[in-house]
């Protein structure tokens, strides 16, 4: 993949250019949302390998029920209906350190992997170093799926179908025995883990691989809006939420959302 | 209140000018951060008792407790805690045409009323109007506070003591009546009713009302989120909102957020 | 299309279902992306021509150069870098009733064209109201494209190819004859028109039409944001906008962006 | 100050109590609307000490021109005008790590400064390991104020009035002092510097330090929206900005925005 610059796009009054390409006449009609994508960061457009290994990503971050992000976009929603804008990019400011941050972090340690390193010996040096530093590796282990998260054996089958280049995985399943064994732990490869060694395997740069998973999480977040629409449950889930919240409320005098 | 164009803030290597007072010499420790809105606003200081009406009004809409805007930032901080600017964005996204956004209304029609009316049959045409497009009139009624919002009496009362000119109060009083009167219910003046006299009271235009309320949240969703940092509460929020989710789960499945 | 409500999505420890599909077995690896967003709102996977009329006008709403909404999430990125979600949430927050919002307005007058009134008539009378009403009759008109937005017979005739019905075509196209009679004036289908039309003829509500172009604009956005990684231009896009902000500074003293 | 945990808030239908505090009868038109920011954080009030300190901080954060922050608010309302806290939201999304995230690191580090170190050596320790991981120190520096932020010796001589302690401003100094002296280069205390030391001096958290400055830019990026209702500048910004960023357009084509 060439990441070399280019004009991101020139609009004129006959037409519009994006990254080389016309957009009618080779791109509208012509390749899928996916292969846009694909074009706005790569500045080409991808492989049928790159296209199939892309689409399984955004499809497997796109929607994970009522997360908190989620819940966040629909109470938006309740109190701005007429700004569907506001609601989505609600959702998407939870999308950070602790929600798809692992996202990058784990594409960043494989994108850095020295080429010339002992795989197994740099794989136990990572994991020491999280464990002096008292970090979590990115990309290990599930507070649910704690027998191995159904998606990672999927992507890593559509990685293989598509024809990637198997180096990325090995060296994060390496760094997976190594976590393991050295905390005893069940650590299995989670979804942020699989969809980074698979973006790095199409060449998307760490630096922006939060991004594909924001373009992924807006279809979620649009989903939820137009049920929100249709089935408004907001206000309910805030009653609830409110009834749990950990207040000392002041005798005699029931606390109410309002 | 003059509301004339100015430079809004010119900076050079020597100092920062603000709407033509100097920043330093001026306004920093010499006057309040109330006052500093004011400016921002209306090129202008207040006078004393326009600083009254507004620290009121602004003291008034800071925080409500548990909230739909609350939660939601208190969510988005849960998934990215690096990024205080991104869950306090969340929770001002909510502050739309649903919440707050009566006070916008509220104003707007007073501050377009005309001047050569009689009143009372301005106020019945706006009552009928209202009930001919089937809309609510802004800032009158509250779900909760259906006996009278407390915050009105004394917001109200504040305003005579600054000494505002009580035309907007009367015609608002007077509104309130014809609509109680065509709809036989009780509809208080809620607090969006009663900023949004205030407010016209020393001048703020009706387009811009919004933005006083956006002040006052921004400093109470600081507040819930200091809250959060030292009392996580969100996860908990967010597994009882899920729960009482009104999904039809497959059978055999629980739900869980993750 | 079916709307019908179903479950959003059930997460369990042995996998996730979204509405009724099972995520690993049926989705991650065998539906595109696009799929996966029609699923999310329709709750069924596309027919081919549905699929195609959606990447079309995906694809053709993605990029357009140095928009507002791309130069805010340059800005954004340039003082927070470490927050992808928010320059890309600022990017998606300007999608609203200037920019993108024709699209919700000309889907909406399409899919609420009564089937029983003779189109001309119908097509005159909403003319005669918007000029009435002095507002725009949206999807019609475009500031650079004044010859004919180049995409909108792009999408037109993907939607011949995709089969979809003509309805909503024949009613925008005599809506813009008569706009056209009525001013005087060239009034081309633009983008927003030709994506109405489209989304109206694969079922998508009028309702969530923002929300397709908002998953498109945040495909384009990340794309503007891994530009401004590599070759940082807002610093002197800044620049060049501050030195334009039509200002009156002090004598004496140059404006400067700090 | 005591930061002990308190309920937030309680609504009922007979009123409303903040930390403690009755909204009504202790809090609308009794204190000041930066007595309430320090109510939200700190759970009482302050002293008149720390409101003159908080007031100066809040008064010299809130404006600074045209920022980056505040063209992304105006470019984000050109497109969604009837949604303004989408624009504010927009604007405070850019105070992140590069913009106004120092006053946060600023004050961490005064806030972890161990007691009982021989400051000097600290100070010299702080110095020496941020040029070995080659970081900035956070407050220090500013390039367009070379010669020392006026709004810095403002702020001292506030704190100095106010009665605070001054033991942060001659840690901070210290600061200065050995990494000017590291540098050889001037490095003044800049506004984000001396703002750490004010709200140190106050107690306030150096985790919600950031919160503060939001508040601040809230009312500043108000301020900015309301002169763009009156005299719309964002387009013309915008074109300017749009001529000068760096893209190799095709040969023979004009680059508008559009």
């Amino acid at each position: 993949m060439s990441l070399h610059h280019q004009t991101m796009a020139a609009v004129t009054p006959d037409g519009v250019t994006v990254k080389g390409l016309d957009l009618v006449r080779d791109l509208v009609g012509s390749v899928s949302f996916t292969d846009m994508l694909h074009l706005e960061i790569a500045a080409e457009l991808p492989t049928e390998g790159a296209r199939t290994a892309l689409d399984a990503v955004l499809v497997a971050l796109t929607e994970h029920g009522m997360t908190a992000t989620a819940l966040a976009a629909r109470l938006t929603h309740l109190g701005a209906p007429g700004a569907l804008q506001g609601a989505v990019a609600a959702g998407l400011l939870g999308a950070g350190d602790h929600f798809l941050g692992a996202l990058d972090g784990a594409a960043r340690l494989l994108q850095e992997w020295p080429a010339d390193a002992e795989p197994g010996a740099h794989a136990e040096q990572l994991v020491a170093r999280a464990r002096a530093e008292r970090t979590r590796l990115p990309g290990l282990g599930h507070p649910v799926h704690t027998d191995g998260d159904p998606r990672t054996a999927r992507l890593f089958a559509v990685a293989d179908r598509a024809g990637l280049d198997g180096t990325a995985r090995d060296r994060f399943l390496l760094l997976q025995r190594y976590a393991e064994q050295a905390t005893g732990r069940r650590l299995p490869v989670n979804v942020d883990g699989a969809a980074a060694v698979l973006l790095t395997g199409i060449g998307i740069p760490w630096q922006v691989c939060r991004g594909i998973a924001l373009v992924a999480r807006s279809a979620g977040l649009v989903g939820h809006l137009w049920d929100e629409y249709r089935s408004p449950a907001a206000q309910a889930m805030l009653d609830a939420a409110d009834a749990a919240a950990p207040y000392t409320a002041p005798a005699a005098s029931a606390e109410v959302s309002a």
